[in-house]
């Protein structure tokens, strides 16, 4: 490209209304004033903030935006004739971030958000609506933060008939369960903990319930198998249950427990998982310390493929807004969920479908046979022992643990009820899955 | 979309000519025929093959080729008006390759290639010859296999100023390592054992050599920090020198061999190794077992991304192959290099820029004060130690093995020729560096 070239013919620039300045977007104001030639190079033309809105305009956020026109009202700001792409940074399943994401597609733009719970809940509307006016929704920040997990799994895979998509999504949730392997603390003072460093979103229940990883893995799954969004069919269980017994047992076998996404889609319908699993101590999974993420990914032809990196915070997030708008500004055009929103399928849920070795723990009454009965309870369900271990009494009962063969849950919870049915085991078993990775 | 809306306006299918039909050139061809459902739902578009050429016409590969063209000589291939997209799996840094290259770019149609040497070479020339014609050329499966490394770079981080690429690309070397550590087995046995299982290149250098490895690097290089491809500047140091004793050592002190590629720019220029190096035992690096590939990036907004999975083979190759075809069928036209070829710049290579800590072992004589007199020539250098530790005689002479501090390659090589003058090491004393992960 000679200078009398790149003079005669400048490129447009690719204009943005961002809507929401918190963390992220600082975080995307900052890097576009940072590189701004790096990104014109890599874009092929440079990227522009035309105008923004936030809660509030004099909030200090270390980066200057008196040189954006101002909008109290985001839906303004998305319908605003001098921008291409509104981005969302706003939050929020429903309210202003909806009505703004609905307002710029009515009005022909191009949208970048990094909610997932508004599309976990409104996805294949959105996408349908955005893409019968021929523009796209991109949601890279929505998921994993910084790994460009959308993307691999959009593109860099897209040969590849997806067999299971795994992740542990949430940073807080893996700190916690980190921490109280690390130092041995019950699960209520590593929380205090950990809301203590700002670590908690302000309804915990969002990370710690699972909520937020099951958004996050609701929208891999419609990309991964070519199906609707199904938030609802995802099986949440938070990780508020874990106990630092279980963690440390977990450990002596070689296992840690995560809280882990699983998504498959089976013979019997699409299997959605967020829940703690045993994941093997050596497996990349296991070996996720603190608050990173990952993501692992099974196609047909690649076979299993790891994607690791910050889910979270203003750095890596903000990447991730900017990597889907410089792909706007080089006229990378991929359906919101990779292939057109109106071919998704509506897909059954399932639940069960596939097989797993499981873990359990109970508490045995100190009584003649008393295993015996429960090994009994396990083999008339059909599940069989590849270890147990009984530990030395406590009291008047002795903790067992059992790790299976390969069986199914329904299986467990039947041979769960017969051993609850014999009287020999105080309290309710826990009982985990181990995913095999 | 509606079934009317479909059939009436059915999209044009996007044409390949196949050249190379060895084990990668037999997987694309093996996926086309199975999954040409979900690749045309998800391109948009039917992806067909108009053509194929190869040394053999008859040969069995698994795949019945009898539906589609052949030519005898690749450039034909290339320049075929049934083609859209000329797909060039041959391999080979000059030759058929190139010549099939750039008749298909002369001839205006798109490349995807997997050639490593060939793009190391020529990447810059054939990318201008491309882009100057308004095509694209496209090689995620030259590097790390069915791993998405380029387009992660290129798309996924393309808001990031990298700072670091690092990435363990021989899926051969890291095997031969992995297996030296575990078995306590010499190199040449090990060497021996994977030439028998079919593990290393016709010419061996190319894998335990690093020039595989090397070429992969240079590639990764241009695209993360927008300079020509420069293999001439790749330091390179193969595996051949490493002995288990190495192994055995750099494991006591918690790390791991590895063949690690490591690109940055720096105030001096572009500093690219290809070399043995150390890494932390329990980092993903050090973790890495086997015949995997892993590549980690490091960007100033994103952090660390770390991907891995299969550097080679038929499923994976093949993967990356049709990612870049299916790219092409949806449009999306990114440079070759991220920039435009004519906008990269020529960076001047620069080495030992970067300072780490390092190892040495070497043979200290049994000889009064020789200890004193090691540690004295590396003060003189003015290299500081981290940690030393001196074993048992054997013979004349006892190990001694030292961690530095961070320091520089200079410095440790003048502390090394400082120790040699003290007549109190025999040999030469064995120098790796500890890339810090």
């Amino acid at each position: 490209m000679t200078d009398t070239a790149a003079s005669s013919a400048e490129p447009a620039p690719l204009r943005l209304g961002i809507a929401g300045l918190g963390t992220v977007g600082a975080g995307v104001l900052k890097i576009l004033r940072d590189q701004s030639d790096l990104i014109a190079a890599r874009a092929g033309r440079p990227v522009t903030v035309s105008a923004v809105s936030a809660r509030s305009r004099e909030r200090d956020r270390g980066v200057d935006i008196s040189a954006f026109a101002w909008e109290d009202d985001p839906v303004a700001l998305a319908t605003r004739d001098d921008i291409d792409v509104f981005v969302e940074l706003m939050g929020g399943t429903d309210g202003p971030a909806k009505a703004g994401t609905e307002a710029a597609i009515a009005a022909g733009k191009d949208v970048v958000t990094a909610n997932k719970a508004m599309l976990a809940h409104h996805g294949q509307a959105l996408a349908e609506a955005a893409e019968a006016r021929g523009h796209v929704i991109r949601f890279e920040a929505a998921v994993a933060g910084g790994i460009p997990v959308i993307k691999t799994l959009t593109e860099g895979l897209s040969a590849n008939r997806v067999e299971r998509v795994m992740g542990v999504m949430n940073g807080t949730c893996n700190y916690i369960l980190t921490r109280m392997q690390s130092s041995g603390l019950p699960y209520e003072t590593v929380f205090d903990e950990a809301d203590k460093l700002g670590y908690l979103e302000a309804d915990p229940e969002l990370d710690v319930g699972g909520i937020d990883a099951g958004h996050k893995l609701a929208l891999l799954s419609s990309i991964a198998f070519g199906c609707q969004v199904d938030f609802d069919g995802v099986a949440l269980e938070g990780i508020g249950s874990v106990t630092i017994d279980d963690i440390r047992q977990a450990a002596d076998m070689g296992f840690r427990i995560k809280l882990l996404g699983v998504a498959q889609l089976t013979g019997r319908g699409l299997e959605q998982r967020m829940q703690p699993c045993l994941v093997p101590a050596a497996s990349p999974l296991g070996q996720l310390e603190g608050g990173t993420n990952m993501v692992v990914i099974e196609g047909d032809a690649v076979g299993q493929i790891v994607l690791r990196g910050a889910g979270a915070g203003e750095g890596p997030t903000a990447s991730a807004v900017l990597a889907d708008v410089i792909d706007i500004a080089r006229g990378i055009r991929v359906s919101t969920f990779g292939q057109p929103a109106a071919s998704l399928r509506a897909v059954r849920p399932a639940q069960s479908a596939v097989p797993a070795p499981y873990y359990l723990r109970m508490a045995l009454v100190d009584r003649p046979g008393a295993l015996a009965k429960v090994a009994a309870a396990l083999g008339d369900a059909g599940v069989s022992i590849d270890r147990m271990r009984q530990y030395g009494h406590e009291d008047t009962t002795a903790p067992v643990l059992i790790v299976t063969h390969r069986t199914t849950r329904s299986a467990i919870d039947a041979a769960v009820e017969g051993m609850s049915a014999t009287g020999v085991v105080a309290g309710q078993p826990v009982v985990l899955r181990i995913e095999q990775v």
